[in-house]
This record gives structure tokens, C-alpha cells and sequence, in this order.
């Protein structure tokens, strides 16, 4: 008998049917013998409406007030869920994070869990009942309510599991794990039995949807393993830990892509100390995360400087950028938002040679023009037009052979 | 400068223009140097939409985790208010029941405040802010979300104004105040200026929808004065406090009317001691109220025991009634669902003679026919068919000139 934390996503409690068939797979977990307590995220799109009604009410609605806005949507499902547990005979009791003891900093919109004190959930769960908590939300030691921003349940669920010393995170959504690349544009992808931490982080970082690359972070410095599988079949997920060695160590793991990039140009920049710093600095101030840098070399005192933003970051971006252009008098200021990002992904190139030949030669044989690269220990990008992205994935999935569990490709 | 408390009802806040519109009066009020703590409900009929999705869940939805539920729609109205508020210019902060310091008994769906600890409101008063908290619901000492029931929202702003020494509990809702009669069915009701306490619990508990009578008796154990009026118009509404200096002292105040009345008959209940209270017991155990009782002079040992309930329990209470019925050998049950009461009521009747009669008077010239009588000290109920309410109302408002502030009638 084991303490288990289970994570359900708003696509999987969407209806009131839908709660009662995740409090039916509760049920079945404890007639197993385990002690389950469940983290849950706002029913289907509810955040979404609760945004938009916010929009309608405020341009820029404040943050503080937001946050205890968007908590409802959390409480609501947990309430639901236990509702349901109670309505099939299983005690259990739904917690807000703050009744959940999840303690946080006092940031709204992005807060960071300090603390958690698990007596209220362990008392509960020693009385026979299952907890159903309230995701993406905490308090403040003063009871303010935050919530945690993107990854936010994934983040609750993963942390809980830490701090309860539950066997696992069994993680729920609507697809099935995570694949070798995006289905929907690789037919070939295939279910993955298992990935490291590492692995899973740059795959999330670089395009693959499956799981914010905070909580895969924390898992990591927790050593949680996450089962990921879909509430709307009995198939068997893929685990994410600390090493994937049901799908063997030596293989790249997967190829994610990204669509949302945009590439800013500055021409003519005064090769001086500091002068690109300038633009970075001024990002980061705004929250603007900057991707891949490409400083040209310099002749007759000027350098172009190139960098990415996210393709929907980038007219802000460009408000921040511009008056600095002007100001430190560079020539030209140029961009492109038709940009997108293919990497593949996998430990295996910490220690093996010979993968970023491989990665240019698949999309040189599939005529996809390569506009910059960027790497880091285990991941080879790069950046392409938009346009490339399909055959681009299809080419390293295939360079790879990903498709199948086969053996170690030699290098 | 005085502090007031303002409350807004579901209807003044269900669109997002709305909650606009109840921004722009209160930074009208606050422009007046007033400082404002608001108390608000749900928006429009959104605590039903959730108390339907507990339904679709469960058909006997656990009352703790219901109360969890419906919290999150003063919540949403809370936060959304504040945001209107801080887009106008206007520093404001939405605050959970908790957050305002609103103890209660653990009692879920229908929990008393025991305590308000007003240490935070007053804080953020101080600083400038308007506080908006979300109406109907408290915490517990050990974290636990419980709401007040009906007539909840209305019952923190009174219990704030208490605590907070405030001037005055303004009411907005989608009426302009307090009528003489329902204006649906006696055309000549009029708005009353103000109405003491005690007539206006009389008239909300015998049928008038302006006001919870729980509220109404919580405002008067604390002399709270409540203004109400609409949130649609600018009219002057009516002053509920101690006295109604305006209206005259000498003068019957309004006539209500309630459509949700049902009549129980047993016939041959034995006649010993104890044999009714039986009946009370049981249904009392049941939360359900019984209103008027009559119990007819025996014969041969037996009596016939006659009772009104709501109309809306009324197959609740038999399902109490019928077991008690077999058990103490009565001869026979009968019901009654066709009924309604009309009232009049003011204080005078504490002083004056001759209401009663002219009560009667006015029913049967209108061709009314009484099934059963109950007064109060300062009301005359009569028991109706429900198809004659319309004439009786309005031959009672008739006959105690109440469409005009005029002379008081002699008696």
C-alpha cells in the first residue's frame, strides 16, 4: 500500500460526466490498496472564461486581484471531485491550496512555493480519506491568494509529492505520454516507455506541449518520477526519471518543434563594451526571455547583433527594443516572425559524437534551409522557416529512427 | 466623512458593464468623502449554475464541499469589483470571507457568524482602499469555508456595519426600495420612505422578497439603519431603522403576500397529552417550519389538528407526517396546496383598535373567503385560496388608504 499523488488536467474533468469518470478511476486506485490524494486544474477552458471576464472588466486587470479571480476555478473542480468520491461512497475532501498548506511568496501571477506544511493532508489521508487539492494556487502567511502561473498544477502536483514522500506522480491528460515528436505532424511518432528528467526538460523546453518545464525541473531536483497517461484510456503512459532505461540510454529520445519564434536584427550596432547588453538587460526587465544570440563580427567599429523572442513576445519585444536602436545610434533594425524551431533531444550526446553532422545532413537531404543553430549538452536546434517545419521533423525523426525501439544507432 | 457599508445583489452585478456601473457609484460615493466597504453576491444566477453542476455530480451533494462550491461565486464577484475599481483610479481590494476576518460556527450551508475580526478591513481603509468582500460566507477556525445560507450576503454587510461602527448599510438591488404591496399585483403600492424593524421583518417574513428577515433581525439587535434602493436609478429608496419617523407612527405600513403556503389536516388525532407535539417534534427535526396551527375542540376523545407549511416542503413534511399518522392511530390525512396568506402589518396595531375588523371587512366585501387567521402583535394574517390573492391584496391596501402618505385613519 502506497501513497500515491495523482494530477488530473482541465481537458479531463471538462463535464460534470467526466468528474465522475475520474472519481471512478480514484476509486479503482484505492480498491488497489493506495492512498491516493489528487491534485486538479480548472474544469476544461473555465480559466480562460475567467480571464476573458477579466479583460472585459480591465484592460491590464490587476494581478492581486486576478489571483483570487482564477483560484475559483481550481476550487470549484476541487469541490467537484470530492463531491463525486462521496457520491460513490469514498470519503474524501476537497482543500484550497491554502487549507492544503501549499505556502508561497507574495508574487501574484507567478508565485513560488516556499512551503508546505502536509498535516492537514496527511491527517486526512490517515482517516480514510482521499484529498482532492486545489492546483496552480497558495497563500501568503499573511492569507493572500496566488497562484503559481504557467505549470502551475503540474507544479502543486509534483511538490505535494515531494513533501508527502508519495511513491509517485501519476499525472493525467488527454494524450496518452509523451511521444518521440509531435504525432500530428510525424505520423510515424511513437509512445515513449520512459525519459529522463533532462531529456523531458528540453523537449518541453523546445516546443513539446506535454508538461511545463517547471514542474519537470522540480521533479528533478526532487527525484519524483511522473507516470504521464491519458484519463481517457487504460493504456500505460511513459515515466519520467531520473534515467530512461526501459527505452535504453544510448538513442536521441525525441524531436520537438516550436512555431512561436521571431528573429530581431539590429544593424550598425557601435562595437563598444556593453552596447548589446543594453537590449538584454531591457528584455529581461520586461520579462522578455531571449533565445539564441548571434553576434556578427565586427569590421569598421560596427557589429550586427541577432536574436530570438517568442514570435508572440515580439511587438513587445519591439517597444523595448526600438528607443534603444535610436539611442545608441545603430543603423537598422530588422525582423522576422516566419521562424520556427526543430531540435532533437537526448542524453546520449554527452557522451557520443557525430549527431549534430547527422542532425544538418537529414535537413540538407530534405532541402530545409537552416538559418541559425543553437545547442546545448544534449539538444541540437535549429531554427528554420516556418514553412520547413513538417518535413524538417519527419527528416530527424527518420535520420534517427525513432519510430522504432531497435537497436542503439551507431555513430 | 463617514465609513458605509454598501451591498449589491446578484442582479446589480451580472454583466461585466454592470459591475462597471457599481464601480462608478461607489467612486461617486467615495468623491462625496466617503470612505466604502462593499459586500457583494454572486453574479446574476451563477451560485444556481453551480448548485445545478453539484446536482449533475451528485443528487445529494456533501454540504461541506458545497459550501467550498458556492464560495467561489462571491469570490469571482469580489476580485472582479476590484478590478472595476482599480481601473478607475480607485485603490480597492477583494477580500474572501476569510480574508475580512468573518469567523463562523462549523456549520456548513448554514453557518452563524461568531465573531468579525475587522483588523485587516480597517487597515485598508485607512490606506485608501475601497474593500470589497465577498458576501455569504465565512471561515472557521481551523480554515474551513462555510456560507451563511439565505439571506447570506445581506447578513454580512449588517453584521459589518455592526462591527465596523459604520453609518449606514447601503442596500442596492433591482428594486427602488421597500413597497406598500408587490407593485405586480396592487398597481397602487408605493414606495415607502422608511419602515421601522419590526414591520419589516413582518412583511419579509410573511411574504415581501426585499429582504432576508434574518438580516432584517440582525440589523435591528444592532440598531443597524439599511437604505435600500436600486443600483438602476438614482431615486431616493427606504430607510429601515428603528422608527419610521417619516411614514408616521400611526399608520398601517404595507400588506404581503406569499403563494407558497400548503395546509395539513389529520383527522382523529387522540386526544391526550402530547399527541400533536409529536407531530411539531418530527418536523422541527426537519427543518421544517410550520406556521399557523389550529386545533379544533374535541369530542368523543379525538381532534383534528390542522397546520400550514411551505408549499415547497410540503412533500418533505409528509413523508414526516404519514409514519406518525399509522403510528398514533389517527383516522385520516389531508392536504391542502391551493393556498395563500395576505398580511397586514404595522405597529400601530400595538396601540390602535380595530384592524382585525377592518381586515375582515375589506376581505369579504372583496368576495374573499378565510380559511384560517394568525396575528402577531403587529400583523393579521389571513388564509386564502390562492386564486384570491390579487383581490384581497389589493382590497387591504384599499382599505387602509395605503396608495397615499394622507392623513393616519381614525380606528
Amino acid at each position: 500500500m502506497a501513497l500515491l499523488v495523482h494530477k488530473y488536467g482541465g481537458t479531463s474533468l471538462e463535464t460534470a460526466e467526466l468528474v465522475k469518470s475520474v472519481a471512478a478511476r480514484i476509486v479503482r486506485a484505492r480498491g488497489r490498496g493506495d492512498d491516493v490524494v489528487a491534485v486538479v486544474s480548472a474544469m476544461g477552458d473555465s480559466t480562460d472564461a475567467l480571464v476573458d471576464l477579466a479583460h472585459q472588466i480591465s484592460p491590464e486587470p490587476d494581478q492581486r486581484e486576478l489571483d483570487l479571480l482564477l483560484s475559483t476555478g481550481e476550487l470549484v473542480s476541487s469541490a467537484l471531485l470530492a463531491m463525486a468520491l462521496r457520491d460513490l461512497g469514498q470519503e474524501a475532501v476537497g482543500l484550497s491550496g491554502q487549507q492544503a498548506g501549499i505556502r508561497t511568496e507574495r508574487r501574484f501571477g507567478q508565485a513560488r512555493i516556499t512551503d508546505i506544511d502536509s498535516k492537514r493532508i496527511r491527517r486526512e489521508v490517515e482517516a480514510g480519506r482521499v484529498v482532492i487539492v486545489a492546483g496552480f494556487q497558495g497563500a501568503t502567511d499573511d492569507l493572500e491568494v496566488t497562484t503559481l502561473g504557467r505549470g502551475g498544477s503540474d507544479t502543486t502536483a509534483v511538490a505535494l509529492t515531494a513533501a508527502l514522500k508519495a511513491k509517485q506522480c501519476l499525472r493525467y491528460t488527454d494524450v496518452e505520454g509523451v511521444f518521440t515528436a509531435d504525432p500530428r505532424i510525424v505520423p510515424d511518432a511513437r509512445k515513449l516507455v520512459d525519459i529522463s528528467y533532462d531529456e523531458m526538460l528540453e523537449l518541453a523546453s523546445y516546443g513539446a506541449k506535454v508538461m511545463h518545464p517547471r514542474a519537470v525541473e522540480l521533479a528533478s531536483v526532487y527525484n519524483v518520477p511522473i507516470a504521464v497517461s491519458s484519463s481517457f484510456s487504460s493504456a500505460p503512459g511513459t515515466m519520467i526519471h531520473s534515467e530512461a532505461l526501459m527505452e535504453g540510454p544510448n538513442r536521441i529520445r525525441g524531436v520537438a518543434h516550436d512555431l512561436d519564434v521571431a528573429k530581431v536584427t539590429v544593424h550598425g550596432v557601435p562595437d563598444r563594451p556593453g552596447a548589446a547588453a543594453t537590449f538584454f538587460e531591457a528584455l529581461s526587465e520586461e520579462h522578455i526571455r531571449v533565445d539564441t544570440i548571434v553576434q556578427n563580427a565586427s569590421a569598421e567599429q560596427v557589429t550586427d547583433l541577432t536574436f530570438t523572442v517568442a514570435e508572440s513576445a515580439l511587438s513587445r519585444a519591439m517597444s523595448v527594443v526600438e528607443p534603444i536602436v535610436q539611442r545608441i545610434g545603430a543603423t537598422g533594425l530588422e525582423t522576422d516572425a516566419e521562424l520556427a524551431k526543430v531540435s532533437v533531444v537526448g542524453t546520449v550526446m554527452r557522451t557520443g559524437r557525430g549527431y549534430a553532422a547527422r542532425t544538418f545532413e537529414a535537413l540538407h537531404a530534405a532541402g530545409v534551409n537552416i538559418d541559425m543553430i543553437t545547442t546545448s549538452e544534449i539538444r541540437i536546434t535549429a531554427i528554420i522557416h516556418s514553412d520547413s517545419v513538417v518535413p524538417a521533423a519527419q527528416a530527424l525523426h527518420k535520420a534517427f529512427a525513432l519510430e522504432s525501439m531497435g537497436e542503439d544507432l551507431e555513430d
